[in-house]
This record gives structure tokens, C-alpha cells and sequence, in this order.
């Protein structure tokens, strides 16, 4: 009887997975090769797919059945976890009406055209009058969810699920503690050269050389491809069909090189779910935060380091032999990871980048607990681009306008960046304990033995289990500040 | 009352039309992008999106809303036909038990497999016992839809609207007298020599070309794109974006070049449908047959023309200056014109064409009349190659093998491309009359009042008229054979 019922869930799971699916293709398409003249029936279409799948899940017979289903006795832990994960997104998702769900996507849309348009002009003031109507509509939004103690803890849990504002505090007061000082440090010794970085890469060979990264990541092709879009992404029709993209300058190398690998450890982490739960949580990616992990642990732990790249450097020298014969891999090296503060987030260093992430949380943190509105918040982004920066905002362009997430109605998003490297951190370094040899492989090319870690440890689990956990199991101890400390103290005092 | 109805059958149609066109991109990105590894994924996710889409269709709710439409009084004349069309089509797909619908998806998915093996194995048994099943269905089909006098009338309606046996056979006689003594006159002159359309063609020059005859031919790339697909095709996902595919073989210019004129005119019908109906028979392609006509009129009344070539051929010959310098356009115009039979349809001139057809039509016929299973079709395909082409069939693959038609379960399919080149030879003629002009245009590489003559008469009307109202609207005549025997005589006699 349970399992008839379980059946039942699962095919429904499967069916608006299949509709999900459905909406990313033209989510994909859109961004990769939509006509100019057709966004609006587009956007048309997915809307409609998008009410369809959001109806079908809020559907009180459906409910009903995963009511059904978490009474009884007879399933297994992993069916279990699949209900009760289910039931408690239902029921989140039961808590807005219809009419709070289009005066949101209303809001969206207004506020995303909007934030185009002032990016556009440069003037904020267009950007301002829609955002305040967006930051009414998110504490709404956080009154009718009520989780946590916090009224932005309901936020943080929709993108990390158990997010707290206590948790994401501490880290931070860690982050504001460590950093400082360390970059100070760096900031005395003397900055390397990175020019021959912004040399001509031509366009065709940058696309092979990305290529060959992501086949020696592990990146299955006969499951995936990659294509070229305005800002990289990857996305996932299922683990058989998980698709990148990337964007190449001609004068920067570093523009395509880390976004590959970047996108690479997020599509990995995609193609190692397990197809036979596809739909379920156990077939899903835990959290945004671990998603993350895998995207930065393949970017900055092995992409940026020593190793990785006394494999690599010989062969991109042999590809860009007029640019790169005169710099040696030391001065290659030094560059790639140079540390100098800047106004934009997507293009900070390893360190700088989560004082960045400091920022944003602070601000969406008061958004709840101040009642304040949009002047404010470009107040306080330049006040805080000062303060922890020491760089003064020179238009909004390059400051409060820069990211798209609140243009989405995306507040809570940004700390997960910096959980995922921190997790990251912590993993590499677990991996490293694992795989004694890992460094060697990674020497010779070889990640093969690192990709099948992390399949085993991270993706084949899906959501079986909490993020937490799940790094208690792999690690014997739960998210742990130091692991990045010492990886970035070791890192880059090295470097001066 | 009337309206406040009518718009919810308009916001209904165009939901599904939303949902289906979702498909549609689902299956040009199948086509175009899926990895190998993901096709039995995206399969599932097609069949549930079509599972979907068929439910909302024949839900008991829009029916009766589409029979309390068909009562009222206070429609206009588009809107009534509107629902007429609907109606119409609402009681056809209701007909089928959901039971029927699946046995007919599983037969046509086990066909489909076997058409693909007995194609690589060169081996018609795999292929005669799911055949043999799916000509049972299609009986079965017949009697349930129940349409005409003649059993194969309710398929041929299907692809037509009210296409019925008595009406093809009087066409296909004509065919019948018409073609033979004609290929019998030509096949006594001199065969001209084409060789030189098969030296090596590079395949970026060769794309170049094809976007140039794109862009003369007025398809709007604001609106649509060309891909590389393994069968050209042309899809739609709303008048908006309409999209074509292009195959490029290096060795043979004939293969690119005529596909491209003949799917752009697919695209400029489609990119030509009132946008204001999206979803409604109002905005959508009357049948096939007109389809067909629009990619035959541009692929062989423009792009087989000598007046074409007189702008074009300077521009081909600059581009691949090796390959033609030495081959005047007079050569040219009579190689690309060259008439021989040969086994495969889609290989075959404008003349044999019509006796592939007609081959098909009269199996397919049979198949209705006498209960003929799958050796027998086989059989009388070999018999008929015999006797209207003089032609032995050397294997399977080359002859009842060939097309993909009937593994999808599309009986009836096959008489459109024939009544597709017909009309589109009566169209031309009026259109000559209608545009005085019109071939020192084409000369000139302008056909730009052809194809407003074009938007006007036809693509702008939708499915406003049943195909042989439209015909003698623009004519003053129904379909009528001899403009294509006019057509010809004219053209092929004078080549010789």
C-alpha cells in the first residue's frame, strides 16, 4: 500500500520534474540563442509553463497524498527524507496565495526592467521607486513564511535550506576578523605584473583550450555541451543533459579560463546525480551553498594552484607560444593570483571577494530588521565599499546596481557564495587527506581520482542529507571558518 | 456575454499553444544540441509535455466552452470560424479512448526503433511485424475518426482539411498521363553534364551563401536563425522566432543550397502569420499542401529559375572562383536543372518527384482497400519502381526503407508534397499576372514585391479559409493541374 502510494509520489515528482526541465530549455535557449525580436513571447511561454508547474505542485491533492505518505510507516529512510523534504517546501509553497504570487512576479518584472534601464542610464532614481515596492513585497514574504527567529532567516532558508542569521553571523564576524589584517599584509608586498594576461587570445583557440579543461575535469560531453552566453551559466536537463556556457575576450584569458573551470565544478556536480532518483530530493542538489563548493573548489583550489597549472602551463604556452614564451609559470602564477581590491564582485580576487559578500549580507540583514529603503541602501553600499574596502564608489553602475539578484526578488542569496567556499576549503582539504597522491595527479593532469571523491562523497548523495551533515560526515566536524584560513594563509603569504 | 467567452476560449488556446510550443523547443533543440547520452531523457520529458497538452485539449471543461461558443450568435466571422475549427478538431481528438492514444505512442516508438535498425541491418524483417501492427492501428484509426466515403479519407484529412480519395485520384491521373511521355521526351536529349557541382565546396563559404539567399528571400533573422541539423526542417515557436536548419555536404553544392530556399519558404509563411492570433486558427498555417507550396513555389519557381541565377550565379561564381570560373551560367542553369530518375524521393528533380509520390499514394490507398500487410507493401513498392521509373530497387534502404513517415504513423502524409508543388505552380502564374514586373525583379536579386504579394494573398490569412477557398480566391480558380503541366512543358522542353 505505502509503496503503491510512494509509486504515485514519485511519478508525479517525475512528471513536474519532466515540466521543470521543460522551462530550463527555454530558460537556455533564451540566453543562447534567442532572436532578438522574440523575448517577450518567450517570456510569455515560460510564464506559462512556470504557473503550470507551481500549479500542479500546490495542488491540495497532491498535498493530500504526501499527507498520506508521511504517516505511514513501511518506507524507507531515503523515501522518508523525500517526503518530508517535499512536504515542507509544500507547505512553504502553500503559504502565498495566487494573488501574492503574480503581485511578486509583477514586482519582478517591473523591477527587472527597471534595473536594465538604470544600469543603462547610470540613475538609480529609475531603479529606486521599484525597489522599494520589491523590499515591501520580500518582508511580506518573510511574515508569511515566519521560519527562524529572524525575519531574514526565512530567506536564507530558501537558498540554503536551515540557514540562520545566527550561523551566517559568525562565519562573518570571522571573515571580518581574519581578512583584514591578512590582506593588509599582502597589500605591503609588492603587486605582480599581469599584463601579458590582457594580451590578443584569439577567440577559437581560448574555445579549444577551455575544452580541453573541461574534458580533463572529468566534464562528459556525451552528457553535456558547451555554448557561448553573455554571462556564463550552466544548467541541467537532468543528469544525461547538463549544459554550460561560457564567454571569451579576446584581451582578458582570464575572462574564459576560470569561468570554464567555475562552471565546469557546478556541471560536474549535476552530471554525478543520481539519475535513477531524477525528480526526487535525492536526486537534487543539496543547497545552493554546496552547489557552490563544488563550482570553487575546481575554480580556486585546484584551477588557481601551483599545481594545476605545472601541467597546464606548458600546453597553453604551446598554444599562445607569441604571447606567453617570455613569462615564466612562477611570474604566470603570481598573476593569475594577484590580490588587489576592486568595485566588482564577479571580478575580485579570491580574498577580497567575500568582503564583497560581507556587504551585501549586511545590507539584506538590516533590510529586515530597519525598515530601510532604497536611498539607504545605496548609502549604506558605498559607505561599506569605504569602510571594508577602502575604494569609493564611482558611479552606480559599478556599485549598487552591479548585481542582478535583487532585480530577481533575490534576497539571501550572496552568503552562499562565500558558505560554498568555505566549504570548498574544508572539503579540499579532506580530499587531500583521502588521496595522498592528489597533489602529484594534479601535477600530471590528473583529476580523475578527485572527481570520483567528490561523486562518491557529495554528488551521488544528492539531498539525502542536510548540508551540515553532510559535511560532519565527510569531515568529522561541521562548517569550520579555519580550513579556508589556513588554506588562504598558506596560499598567499606564500605568493609575496 | 459572447466575448467575455470568446476571450477565455482565446486565453485557453493560447495557453496550450504556450505549452506546445514549448515542444516545439524541446524537439528543434533535440534535433539541433542533445547530447547522445540524453536522448531517452528528453523523450520522456517530450511525452509528458504532450500527454500534457492533449489533456487540456480534450478536458470536458473547454469542450463545452467551445460548444456554448459554437451556439452563440454575436461572433464575428474569423471568431466563428475560430471555433468551428476548434470544434472540429476538439471531436476528432475525443474520439480516441486514452487507452487507443498510448497504444498507438508505444507502436509508434517500437516502430520508429525498428525502422532505424532495419536501416542499419539493411534488414526489412525487423521492420515488417511492428509495421504490420501499426497498419492494423491506423484501420483501426480510420473507423474511429469515420470521415468520407473512402476509409483512407479520414488520414488524408488529417494533413488536409477535407482532402479526400476522389479528389487526389483525379489529380494523380492527370499525373499519371501528364508526366510519362514528357520524361520519355526528355530522356532523348542530351543528359548535361553536372559534375562540377560535386568538386569540393568549403563548408563556411557555403553557410555564407545560404544566410545571403536567406536574407534576398526576406526571411528576418530578427525573428528567427539557421542551424546545422542532420535533416533540414523548419519550426516555429510563434510568428516571433521561426527557425531553420541547413545540412552542408563539402561535396555537393546541390544539397545545402536547395534546402535553404525551400525551408526559408517554410519560414516566410510562418514568419508571415498574423502574430495578433497566436494560437488561434486565425494565426496559424492553413494545411501541408499550402506549407509545401510555399517551400516549392521559392525552392523551384524562384531558386530553379534561370532569372535567380542571373542575379546569384556572378555572386557564387566570385565566391568559389576555382570551382565555376570555367562553367557559364547557361551550364550551370541546365545542371541544376538536370532530370534523371533515381530511387530516393528527396533526391529526386521536380518531374520524378511527383511519381514517388504518386507511388506512395497508391500504396497507401491500398493499404485502406484490400488489408495488404508488410511484405506486400514491399512488394508492390519494388513492382512500382519498376513500372513508373524503370527502376530495380537495389536494397531496402534505397527503396521501401526510405522514408521516416510511416515509422512516425503518418499515413497520408505524402499526396501534400505533390499538392504542395501544384499549387504553388498556380500561385506563381497568378502572381507573374499580378506583379508585372516580376521577373526583371528576380533578375535584380529583389523579391521583395513577391513576397508582400506572398504575406498578403496567403500568410497573413491563416486558417481564415479551408486551402481551396484560398486557392480560387487568389486565382478564380480551384487547384487545377494544368498550370504545373504549363509550368513544365515551358521550362523543361526549353532546356533541351
Amino acid at each position: 500500500m505505502a509503496s503503491k502510494k510512494y509509486a504515485e509520489f514519485v511519478q508525479k515528482m517525475q512528471n513536474m520534474a519532466d515540466l521543470g526541465q521543460a522551462m530550463a530549455v527555454l530558460g537556455w535557449d533564451k540566453e543562447v540563442n534567442l532572436p532578438k525580436g522574440s523575448s517577450q513571447r518567450r517570456g510569455q511561454q515560460m510564464a506559462t509553463l512556470s504557473a503550470l508547474v507551481h500549479g500542479k505542485f500546490v495542488d491540495p491533492e497532491f498535498g493530500s497524498l504526501i499527507d498520506q505518505l508521511s504517516k505511514t510507516k513501511n518506507l524507507s529512510k531515503k523515501e522518508r527524507r523525500n517526503v518530508e523534504i517535499t512536504k515542507d517546501e509544500y507547505e512553504k509553497a502553500t503559504l502565498f496565495s495566487e494573488e501574492f504570487v503574480i503581485k511578486k512576479s509583477i514586482a519582478i518584472s517591473n523591477l527587472y526592467a527597471a534595473w536594465i534601464e538604470a544600469r543603462e542610464k547610470d540613475d538609480f532614481e529609475i531603479y529606486a521607486e521599484p525597489l522599494d515596492k520589491m523590499l515591501d513585497i520580500v518582508r511580506e514574504e518573510s511574515r508569511l513564511l515566519n521560519r527562524g527567529e529572524h525575519p531574514y532567516d526565512s530567506h536564507l532558508d530558501r537558498y540554503e535550506p536551515n540557514l540562520t542569521v545566527a550561523k551566517v553571523d559568525k562565519i562573518f564576524e570571522e571573515v571580518a576578523e581574519f581578512l583584514p589584517p591578512l590582506l593588509k599584509t599582502l597589500s605591503k608586498a609588492k603587486t605582480p605584473k599581469d599584463g601579458f594576461l590582457f594580451q590578443k587570445f584569439s577567440k577559437s583557440k581560448q574555445w579549444d583550450f577551455g575544452i580541453e579543461i573541461l574534458k580533463s575535469m572529468g566534464y562528459d560531453f556525451n552528457y553535456g555541451r558547451q555554448d557561448i552566453s553573455p554571462h556564463p551559466f550552466t544548467t541541467s536537463f537532468g543528469p544525461e543533459d547538463v549544459r554550460v556556457t561560457t564567454r571569451i575576450d579576446e584581451n582578458d584569458f582570464k575572462n574564459m579560463t576560470w569561468s570554464t573551470i567555475h562552471e565546469g565544478g557546478h556541471a560536474l556536480y549535476e552530471q554525478g546525480l543520481d539519475a535513477s532518483e531524477y525528480g526526487l530530493p535525492s536526486g537534487s542538489p543539496i543547497s545552493l551553498a554546496i552547489h557552490e563548493s563544488q563550482s570553487r573548489l575546481w575554480e580556486n583550489h585546484v584551477g588557481r594552484s601551483k599545481d594545476f597549472w605545472i601541467y597546464f602551463y606548458p600546453i597553453l604556452q604551446k598554444k599562445f607560444r607569441k604571447q606567453l614564451q617570455n613569462t615564466s609559470l612562477k611570474k604566470f602564477y603570481k598573476a593569475i593570483n594577484k590580490v588587489q581590491p576592486n568595485l566588482i564582485r564577479t571580478e575580485a580576487d579570491e580574498l577580497h571577494y567575500h568582503l564583497h559578500v560581507l556587504i551585501r549580507y549586511q545590507i539584506e540583514k538590516t533590510i529586515f530588521e530597519e525598515n530601510i529603503n532604497a536611498q539607504d541602501i545605496r548609502r549604506l553600499w558605498n559607505e561599506k565599499y569605504r569602510e571594508y574596502l577602502g575604494l569609493s564608489v564611482s558611479d552606480d553602475k559599478n556599485g549598487v546596481l552591479q548585481d542582478v539578484h535583487w532585480a530577481h526578488g533575490s534576497f539571501g542569496y550572496f552568503p552562499t557564495y562565500s558558505l560554498g567556499s568555505f566549504y570548498a576549503a574544508q572539503f579540499y582539504a579532506q580530499a587531500q587527506k583521502d588521496i595522498p597522491k592528489l597533489q602529484s595527479q594534479i601535477k600530471n593532469g590528473d583529476s580523475s581520482q578527485l572527481l570520483s571523491w567528490l561523486r562518491e562523497n557529495i554528488h551521488s548523495k544528492g539531498r539525502t542529507v542536510e548540508a551540515d551533515e553532510l559535511c560532519k560526515n565527510i569531515t568529522g566536524e561541521y562548517l569550520n571558518f579555519d580550513y579556508f584560513k589556513e588554506y588562504a594563509e598558506t596560499k598567499f603569504l606564500d605568493l609575496i
